[in-house]
């Protein structure tokens, strides 16, 4: 294949088996040791000077999970393999394939794969965005007074 | 449900049968007679202020197709359901389920189904964004050189 070729080529990158993409790296959601999380890898699909937004997937094995935070930027997320829940603002949700979720800015969330599905999901999010905040010992006790969410923090099967 | 819980629920909406969903409304493609197309819808999935991007979910019944167009904007596509082609500068490329596609600025392109299958698709763009180009007859003229592309732009039935 001739680099004219390649480079027509680098407009498509096709799916591969188990939700990776050819040309796309699959690595860590974060820097081990930044902040809580559990069994989750991220690939960025989309990101260039063209666009003002990026699509990133990440993927929770069973009972895995992502970071509680929250920012000021917002999120999109599409659910794209399997089942799980996840917390936004001081509410639960059951979420399968296909689900959209909107994650508005400075609102605390965070994703749980069930105990024994993998949990995948598409996140479109600015280019431009702050960083995210990590709860204190204060709001994470507020968050424990409702039971369903008590329940979802410590990672608890659920319905 | 009171007002609030409804509020609330406006973070999630639920995938339904047949790549719908829950208070997204399933709208033409484009005003009828503005451009060529057949049998394409379209839903914005993700739209609003905290976002710089919109995510729309294009879908195509068999033998449907997109507009030959080209932008200024570019595109990020990933195919969702079915399989397709689609040309992009004058190149045609077989796609399928979870493909990434992306179209760079000012490169025409187009989408088709195939003939006995649907083809929807993600797309993220810039919510600030110039209007569609159509090709002129010369234009038209060229892509014809190439037998691949005459052969998808007059959609023949394709590997």
């Amino acid at each position: 294949m001739s680099r004219m070729e390649l480079d027509r080529d680098a407009n498509i990158r096709q799916a591969q088996p188990d939700f990776t993409w050819q040309s796309v790296e699959r690595m860590p959601y974060k820097e081990e040791g930044a902040a809580p999380f559990h069994a989750i890898s991220r690939q960025v699909l989309f990101c260039g000077p063209e666009l003002e937004c990026e699509l990133r997937y990440f993927e929770m094995a069973p009972k895995g999970y992502s970071t509680l935070e929250r920012h000021e930027h917002a999120h999109a997320v599409m659910i794209l393999r399997g089942a799980g829940h996840c917390l936004i603002g001081n509410r639960v949700y059951s979420v399968r394939q296909h689900d959209l979720i909107r994650i508005p800015g400075l609102t605390w969330h965070q994703f749980r794969a069930t105990q024994d599905m993998p949990l995948g999901f598409l996140c479109m999010v600015n280019a431009e965005r702050d960083k995210p905040q990590l709860p204190g010992a204060e709001e994470l006790a507020e968050f424990s007074v409702d039971p369903a969410v008590a329940a979802f923090l410590r990672g608890a099967p659920l319905e």
